[in-house]
């Protein structure tokens, strides 16, 4: 028997950098998936391939490369973190086969690495007979989130799990969105890995040579994710639009935007993008630039002619899925 | 015999915008020049050559053209305007030949009117043996400027007249900036003309459209000028980069920027730039880049490369300044 289980990529659609001050972002969950599929082995193996062209097995938690050598232990890593914590959760001690096959860039800022744990995690969950609810998921994919990231939010593994579109603040409980209409966007991807801990960093610096300046920026970045909010669940999307935009501009104040990011938001917005700005740590990673459902394929080639590449998306309703694969 | 007059250009340095609603800005005179050479005609006509190719005068204020129509009046009518009120102001009758050459290029948010205003004002006053002080020629260029600006603060000719670095506040006194380093600057000109009617009433929509946002960015832009003050008199060109940079971003987040103006914001920076902005409306018109005075030329080849126009220049201390020429 193998299980496979989706989990949908995150866009932060406002309030990136300022919600490491505690103000509030608005995260969606868009519709561009990563699918782990599992299966058990005789031995006790936790074996794993990824169609990134890297396979290997954890022995014992010892890594033994098949395809990418030894460095592909980075990318392997985080998914033997979540297999081992589902397994030591259940006291199973089966080997595993996973499958990994992604249509999420990572390292762009989209919560491919959260994604990746959820999927894990429900997938091995679902294979050894456990019932896990959406927070197990969230918390028992903690361990392999905090291998990729130092210190991170919960964010991305709640937006997988959950789908839809979240009001998210530092330390409090996300609060789910009503949004009845489409929200459909372009994502353009610059290839330039986003640095997230350098600009957090440069974002802190800054605050600290500037603080008069720095601190009603970053309240006007809480304030306009509020707006934000209350725009999406109006279905004002022109509204939104006009708020990514500002946003945009303060994420250029703050320095994490760079010339490419740049180029792909003003290529979206010529090509009727009803908004669009730097999504996530910035630096690199990508743009997201809001549309209608027919605009999307006009912006995405207006990015690919500024250099980028796309992904035509739009909100997820459905966060994770699991389903038991015909033998 | 003929008198001529020189006035500077002037340059935001920060705060465009936001000086709309009572915060401060930061402008600096910059040693680009207009000079108008006045000298008596036997009979009353005012007499008027520029250098844009234009040339025509006006007999009891009826324009007849010579070169460049009776288009070329909307250039003109604002020389005839200073030149008629020194006029009045002395009750003399005297025909008049004025002669206007600028460096500094026309609507492109540098103050080119406001300059032209009072150069045309000094030079005629010093013709007909007037001794007006530079308060004198502020007061007397207002009627010009209004032929140009419906409302202009009266800035332009105050940084024209006195030279030099001013705080400046809506409604009140200019306050003179104590700096003693040198301020090498490049202005990049994208040539597309800057609209500032249309900019200031897009602000004026944002604002209204989003007050909770809006309001906390103008009270950082007005933050920002303060601190750039602050490091002007301190002399931390460094310091003084970074606000620019910010400034600019901010200016971003309220609409005013575009594609050409960031463009070349980012070729100053890329060229070793302290900081680059957008300076005056936005729109178009011109990006002020700070920089060393060895690094200018290497900035203005960056800028042209982007496709800018440039001028290199640095802060005056010097404002009008009025000669008797050798007959």
């Amino acid at each position: 028997m193998s299980v496979t289980a989706s989990a949908p990529a995150k866009a932060i659609l406002t309030g990136e950098h300022f919600v490491v001050y505690n103000e509030p972002a608005v995260v969606m969950a868009i519709d561009c998936y990563v699918h782990v599929t599992a299966s058990e082995r005789a031995d006790d193996a936790v074996h794993i391939t990824s169609d990134l062209g890297v396979s290997g097995f954890y022995k014992k938690d010892r890594y033994n490369p098949e395809r990418g050598g030894v460095e592909a232990e980075e990318i392997l890593m985080p998914i033997n973190i979540a297999a081992r914590t589902v397994l030591d959760e259940l006291n199973e001690e089966t080997g595993l086969d996973l499958r990994v096959s992604s249509s999420i860039p990572v390292a762009a800022g989209l919560g491919s690495s959260g994604a990746l744990a959820v999927a894990t995690v429900a997938a091995v969950g679902k294979l050894l007979g456990a019932n896990f609810s959406k927070d197990d998921l969230i918390e028992l994919s903690f361990d392999a989130e905090r291998f990729v990231h130092s210190n991170p939010s919960g964010i991305d593994q709640t937006i997988s799990s959950n789908g839809g579109v979240i009001l998210y603040k530092k330390g409090e409980e996300p609060i789910p969105l009503d949004v009845e209409v489409e929200i459909p966007v372009v994502i353009g991807n610059t290839g330039m890995p986003r640095r997230t801990g350098d600009l957090v960093k440069s974002v802190r610096g800054k605050l600290n040579d500037f603080p008069e300046v720095l601190r009603p920026i970053i309240h006007a970045g809480g304030k306009l994710s509020e707006l934000a909010a209350e725009a999406l669940v109006h279905g004002d999307l022109k509204r939104l639009g006009e708020l990514m935009d500002i946003n945009h501009g303060l994420l250029s104040a703050i320095g994490v935007s760079n010339k490419m990011l740049d180029e792909l938001v003003y290529a979206a917005r010529d090509a009727g993008a009803l908004g669009a700005k730097l999504t996530g740590a910035g630096g690199g990673g990508c743009i997201i630039a809001l549309s209608t459902l027919e605009g999307r394929d006009r912006i995405a080639n207006a990015i690919q002619r500024a250099g980028g590449t796309t992904i035509i998306a739009k909100k997820t309703d459905a966060g994770v899925r699991v389903w038991a694969n015909p033998a």
